[in-house]
């Protein structure tokens, strides 16, 4: 006996319920064609993953009933299984279903609901208890949906019960790293209960996570037979025969820095489609960062769809200039040219009065961010573009950017991306063509806000700075645990001591595509209003 | 036999352990001296309640840890019920420790762990499965900790194991009616078991959330015999003899829109006391929003920390003009007047090339806006003074407002504040003293930022539009449902696609005081690449 299953990696639309049905009828038909038996989508592929709050609207559930309704009519002479959000009586269900000749043949209520991290399923749905089987072409397949298969033991009990295959959908966010992770942990699994397993994965950018498929089948061995390609959509038929499965494509890894490069692609390539915009806008200063966001943009969207803004003051270097003229032409964008100063100066005669009498200070600075916030969201209202924000995860640690000012725009391409990554994938983009001048790479970074002025004035080089911020942010260790490790003490209170400050900021700051196990936004939820000195720890 | 017990309803500070713990053994002292025997405090007093993901620092539980230590030693001769989180190897438990004589007698873990609504306890803790009584002079007290007492079962439980009386510790944050709401549910338990009950809660502003104290003993048949002051701190000793209680003081309640009031005033206070600011600013329009703030802010913090900034543009009603003086005269405080004319001037020139053949939108009301966000800005950060904005619930929900413009600033008093409350609150404080002029309150309202501008020229009326905004966003009703409860079809498709289409507004909005039973923040967590529509419903 053999079965054919056929793995539906799509890009599904958080709510885009009836989008998201078109194209799950779309993929049975193809899958069909493909001789395949059964087609297999991810977790809530009806409704998008995550929905957050949607769940607790009714009109919604009832909206993705009607859609598993709609995609029943299409299941004749094949097994369809989705994913759905599925209510009973007051209980909300994260449900993987089975759909064949117009009936749903099976409902699986998922068992882990992960309440960590990124994760707030306790807050929407209840806990399943029963195992799921379904036989198909005389094979017996177990229904099971992402957190699942991370638990011991959900796995051994399917097989226990009588499951030949284990089915499980996912949607299962981008860092990096999580890919080798993922098919580590699910192949001990897999190993250990001697069982094959079909995992199937959502892609897109959905606000700050990334879905970066990478689907994959385990023999029964924990070996890997299949996978799909990382950030694209994919439909493969892969075929069971006798238990062993036919070794089919292997798509390769996207080596690292390559991997948060196209995770980054895909991020904005996706929230301006998600957000109907017509395209995108940035500042661009000569520096590093805004340099990589132009690319990222251009890779994401095209030239035509990104437009380029310079905005010199009296502090930017003609080099400034001179680089980000080279950096929009060589990816061809359309670019213009507005000094701050006229609005500078109308800002500092107009509080000349009450700021009489008192120093300069960043005030002064800010004025100067804030005006380029001014004039690039203008441009964004004018035109319906977005405005991509160019600041990245080491500035918005120690809050090394102005509230309205560079931290304007809708979407921060780099929020959680380290200063030393941003030269890494620089000089990765680099490699594609030449379209970062070597200079703006090699530089020392300044935000140009006053005379000469450098990051390295007000911060610890990035080089002590971003290790010294992992191990604060990412990993929770305390200050005196960071200065055990050889950080200069000095490097450390600076860093920590800025980071527990500036958490006002970040609250304010928009969304940002998540590339490591902790980003800003619903992954670490700080107080703003807190007491918690992390130098306190070194005294 | 009689038994004493002091409910210690303090302010107790997020993160702030050194300062928490310093409150609490002060406490302990008094309650001493009151000759009481027991002392309860809130839920998690050591820490301060919610502490967020600073739960997951190791150093963190370490110092709560330590401070237990220090609390412990001041035990002698009473016993002291605390809040704090305890670690046992991996898992963290929200825990009600008894001390005495300087030791942890007992040690109770809440069993109930909301994580609905603005809580997320799952995401941090255990949950306990052991009821735990102590034996105070020949009574019997059973341990409890807030969301326990709200399920069925846990008072009944400690009955049966012997409890004489119940021990809560609290941190129940505030909405409207809320305080009602909490003594009814509770007394329908303390009847059901038969059994007399301590409530002791935190009181406070934290963040977004406010915490109303209204601490209170029931007596067996669920009679309240004790309440204190909602929205202070207050130390109360309360004497429980041969099984009855013995009256106290019964604080009366606020009534509506008095105790909304209260918890504004309370929320700026400690927004502006724990994260250090020297006073506040804000913009003052001669609408009524501002003139409410203004209010507010003065009877927070003091006319002599409060500064107020006038910002005409070409647009601007001298009537607007004359009543924001009125406004800043009558409540004494310091003002500024600052014409935007010469920065709008400067953008729109500077602008004009690129504006060049476009017509005029929304693009320039906008820059006005954000002329006066920027000199708001400067001057906070000149002074360290809190910048408060002065937009409304209303407001916030259909995105009526220029992020980075009226958006910019710390703390926003009116967020969870409808355009109707407003007014009432308005009439209310002038009922305390006249600092609203009453032109303020009856004119039209109008952002004043195109000629004869109006709200209403955008937005349905406010008193349409306030109760529609209610019913989708407070109670998640459909489109459909609101117009078959008589609301007009038009006015109910602009309100909610206006809801719908704001969200990455809100996201990158201050932080603001909650007093509804579903505010914008942690309360309602939306995504902002969403398909949803809800007016599809009524199609």
């Amino acid at each position: 006996m053999s079965i054919r299953i056929a793995l539906a990696q799509l890009n599904l639309a958080v709510a885009g319920i009836s989008a998201n049905t078109a194209k799950i009828i779309s993929a049975i038909e193809t899958a069909r064609q493909q001789q395949a038996d059964v087609v297999v989508f991810p977790e809530l592929s009806v409704t998008g993953y995550p929905p957050e709050d949607l769940l607790f609207r009714a009109d919604f559930i009832e909206q993705a009933a009607q859609a598993v309704a709609r995609i029943r009519q299409h299941s004749h002479g094949i097994v369809v299984v989705i994913g759905a959000p599925v209510q009973h009586g007051s209980r909300l269900y994260n449900a993987a279903l089975a759909l064949s000749d117009g009936e749903v043949i099976a409902e699986y209520h998922k068992q882990a609901l992960p309440n960590y991290g990124v994760f707030d399923e306790q807050r929407y749905f209840n806990a399943g208890h029963q195992l799921t089987l379904i036989t198909v072409k005389h094979t017996r397949l177990a229904l099971t949906v992402c957190e699942d298969i991370w638990q011991q033991g959900i796995i051994a009990r399917n097989r226990d019960a009588g499951a030949e295959l284990i089915l499980t959908l996912n949607a299962s966010p981008f860092h990096a790293g999580k890919v080798h992770q993922r098919e580590q942990v699910i192949s001990e699994q897999v190993r250990a209960a001697a069982i094959p397993l079909v995992y199937v994965n959502q892609v897109g950018g959905q606000d700050e996570l990334i879905f970066d498929g990478a689907s994959f089948v385990l023999n029964a061995e924990g070996q890997l037979v299949f996978r799909a390609e990382e950030f694209s959509e994919q439909l493969t038929v892969v075929e069971f025969s006798h238990g062993a499965v036919q070794p089919v494509s292997i798509a390769a890894h996207y080596q690292p820095v390559i991997s948060e490069y196209r995770a980054l692609v895909l991020g904005i390539q996706d929230y301006v489609a998600k957000n109907g915009f017509k395209g995108a806008i940035l500042g661009l200063s000569g520096g590093i960062d805004s340099a990589l966001v132009l690319a990222l943009a251009v890779d994401a969207l095209g030239a035509d769809q990104v437009e380029a803004v310079l905005m010199p003051s009296r502090y930017t270097h003609d080099m400034s200039i001179e680089d980000a003229l080279l950096e929009a032409e060589a990816l061809g964008v359309k670019h213009h040219t507005i000094a701050i100063e006229p609005a500078v100066q109308a800002f500092n005669q107009m509080l000349a009065p009450v700021f009489s009498g008192s120093k300069t200070d960043t005030t002064e600075e800010n004025i100067q961010a804030r005006c380029r916030g001014v004039i690039l969201m203008a441009m964004s209202n004018k035109q319906g573009k977005l405005l991509l924000t160019t600041g990245n995860k080491s500035e918005m640690s120690v809050g090394y950017a102005t509230l309205y000012g560079d931290m304007a725009g809708g979407f921060a391409p780099l929020k959680d991306v380290s200063k030393l990554l941003v030269y890494q994938l620089a000089e990765y983009r680099n490699t594609l063509s030449a379209v970062i001048p070597e200079r703006v790479i090699t530089r020392p970074p300044s935000a140009e806000l006053a005379p000469d002025q450098k990051d390295e004035d007000s911060l610890p080089p990035y080089s002590l700075l971003d290790p010294i911020l992992a191990l604060y942010i990412e990993q929770d260790l305390s200050a005196s645990e960071i200065v055990a490790q050889g950080y200069p003490r000095a490097a450390v209170e600076r860093a920590i001591s800025l980071v527990d400050r500036n958490e006002y900021k970040r609250r304010q700051s928009p969304p940002g595509i998540r590339i490591t196990p902790r980003a800003f936004g619903r992954d670490r939820r700080y107080p703003i209003s807190s007491a918690y000195r992390g130098i306190a720890d070194l005294n």
